[in-house]
């Protein structure tokens, strides 16, 4: 087999055999192929595309290229969720709780952020005392005792993931449906979770700007995931403003307690009903996915499977927050992890800012578009994201925003605070934050929250 | 301006400007734009094309990127000619000669063979005592004095086109038509002809395999000329065979010979009658060209310019063939660069093989059709061509075909000869020189030797 006959077979649109797709993973995770000749062949599948049984192998060579997670220590079914990246996305801090509430073990792991979309392990660093390195041991032994423990990512996992996309990144051949896919999917696959629901966030924040493409990217995961044996739900969900009212790191992890704190779902304020939207319903597939997956391997040895609903697991995930279980989880889980568990039941005592300004619009009228990934760069400039790796953020910084696509807004009314440390970034933010937002003298609906269900 | 926009640009389907073309060539022959960006932004180009505009200054910035030879030291109007490559072309021998005789200056720079093709200056090699590498001095005192000088390629002409080649030759981008048009036209261009007449073949034997796509490159790369100021033609011969009988160097250069001292033109064997005509049209449109070209710039000053038409053009060659003239002009011509002008009156002088081998075709009838390259390939496991750049040829091997397309073969006729000088390479050779052709019960007719004009 030669590299040069595998580009020209898939510049002339031939599909590739299983064997073929091994060879080029293999071969270029090993420093095999040069790299000029992977970059010809990505641009070669960015023209043509790839077969589902291509980029099912390719998403099983790519996981297959290092270690896969062992969570074989781990009782119980186990559930994973994946956002494809948005702006102010605090929902893990919302159904991980949940779901380990209910008795479905959480074993997540989580990654930093990077440009105008943040990381998961950044917001939990807010907490003071909160360790997102514990060792593996403590890793199980937590998700065992306490169903729910979330470290940064360790071990090698999908190094042919991490190689191709360092080149696709720097040869435009990162917008192509099946490497998107199987980039995400062999990262999930080697962390080796039963059930993986994915959130394919959707527009002006998301990295899929329409509905369609959101439907064809959620479409194809969810084939890859079925395909390898896994429980796997692609649920499309609006991004064309931040999810809920606050972005910034310590302001998320703030929301996400507001939300675990509700006591009546069906009296919520405008501001994160969106929010609570996306976390249940995300929950309840994850909940369902789980009941399902155990039915599905449950025998005359282990008979506790028994598939559910959507509605039953909806209400047991909509009882779990207002009870006050998924708070205690929320809780329980920060003090595993040396986490100062105050801070949960009164978030007040998270990391503020220095300066909190409020934000007029110059004309009033209602809220018609946002451009949400200005957003997410209005909280880098004020130093709660980073613009390279090495960045250091400011964790107590970022944007509440009052008011949402449909709502009305008037000049005396304030549309937003920014949570400032530095003073002489003020200004700035609050010119690019206004300059996100569209404001409309006719009314204009919010897009559905939940656009489409993928399984 | 970053190569990656630029690869994103084409990737997407819009239209280079200038600027981003020369910094594309630029920045990658001094290898600041790496290769992995290169194979991708060539690949998006095998996708999405070129436009005229795009591929002229592709092409201009190729030429541009090493010297340009300065051939003001030459009399008269240069002209040029460039084969796209097939088997048994040694029309550069007729053509030259014809055209310094009729006093048009021939300063030809000629490459070496490899793979399946034969090159015009290992031919030359065939000739004892002939050197392919006299100076610049002698080179440009032979063209003014005698009309013709052939030397092997010197300078640096065009190493952009030289490291862009290298790597399309291992990313499966070679195929196609900018790339291939702006590649042989940077070099032209960077030889300084003022006019240039193009063969592009077309057929088994031939890159381009069919008569639309030979068309297209033609016209491609007349618009390059022509939009660079020089006159240029692309004729589109057929390459659905060898041209010819003789493949190999010194069978070559005796066919050659065989045609410049043709008497009567209406009287020609069939198997040099192809040849002849492909020959004969070339040297009319560089020498139609030639006059053109002198008209366009003669002026009160510089009055010589008279254009003339193809008829008078082909009328003069024609003259120049048989009234000998042409075949002195070679045999003045080797003497010049101090070969052995005996060998061009009485050719049975050139070197000759140790075994000289009738094949004979196992079932009668006529030929219908020859895999073209497989015969070059023949001629290579003789020891005529080159595998690889280093390898040592063997001139005086090669093939005789003595019956071509349309014509009958009977078991007791010679097909062809082989001439051989390794024994153990001969049964190869012939079984493979038969495999080559196809033979029919039903006559089939030739196509047309010369297929089309592009001007």
């Amino acid at each position: 087999m030669r590299m040069y006959d595998l580009i020209m077979k898939k510049r002339n649109n031939f599909e590739h055999s299983k064997e073929e797709i091994r060879y080029i993973i293999e071969k270029f995770t090993k420093g095999e192929i040069p790299d000029y000749q992977m970059s010809a062949w990505l641009m070669s599948v960015y023209f043509n595309g790839m077969t589902k049984e291509e980029t099912l192998e390719l998403t099983n060579a790519m996981a297959d290229s290092g270690d896969r997670l062992d969570l074989s220590k781990i009782n119980g079914v186990k559930v994973d969720k994946h956002s494809t990246g948005g702006v102010g996305d605090k929902t893990t801090f919302i159904v991980a709780p949940i779901l380990a509430s209910l008795g479905i073990p959480m074993a997540k792991m989580s990654g930093r952020g990077l440009g105008h979309t943040g990381g998961t392990i950044d917001k939990l660093e807010a907490i003071k005392g909160f360790n997102v390195s514990i060792s593996e041991d403590a890793f199980i032994y937590n998700v065992n005792n306490i169903k729910l423990s979330l470290v940064g990512q360790t071990g090698n996992l999908a190094p042919a993931d991490k190689k191709i996309y360092a080149l696709r990144d720097v040869t435009a051949t990162v917008d192509s449906l099946p490497l998107i896919a199987s980039s995400i999917m062999s990262k999930k696959l080697a962390a080796g979770a039963d059930v993986i629901v994915l959130d394919v966030k959707c527009g002006s924040g998301a990295f899929m700007k329409d509905e369609d493409s959101a439907k064809e990217l959620a479409k194809t995961m969810v084939e890859i995931g079925n395909g390898a044996g896994r429980k796997t739900y692609g649920i499309i969900t609006d991004m064309n403003e931040p999810l809920g009212c606050k972005v910034g790191n310590a302001l998320e992890v703030y929301e996400a307690v507001e939300v675990l704190k509700l006591k009546d779902l069906d009296n919520v304020d405008f501001g994160i009903k969106r929010l609570l939207e996306v976390s249940l319903t995300l929950a309840s597939y994850m909940y369902m996915g789980a009941k399902k997956y155990e039915g599905e391997i449950s025998n005359e040895e282990n008979p506790s499977g028994k598939a559910i609903s959507y509605e039953e697991a909806r209400n047991l995930c909509e009882e779990a927050v207002t009870s006050g279980r998924a708070l205690d989880k929320f809780a329980e889980f920060v003090s595993a992890q040396g986490g100062d568990s105050d801070m949960i039941y009164n978030p007040e005592l998270l990391p503020k800012a220095k300066y909190i300004v409020p934000v007029y619009v110059s004309e009033e009228g209602y809220i018609a578009s946002c451009k949400t990934s200005e957003v997410g760069m209005v909280s880098l400039i004020l130093g709660g994201g980073r613009e390279t790796k090495e960045s250091i953020i400011d964790l107590a910084v970022g944007i509440d925003i009052r008011k949402h696509i449909g709502e009305y807004v008037k000049k005396d009314e304030v549309f937003a605070y920014i949570h400032a440390d530095d003073e002489s970034v003020i200004k700035e933010a609050e010119k690019r934050l206004l300059g996100a937002y569209e404001i409309s003298y006719e009314k204009v609906e919010p897009e559905k929250i939940i656009k489409f269900v993928s399984e």
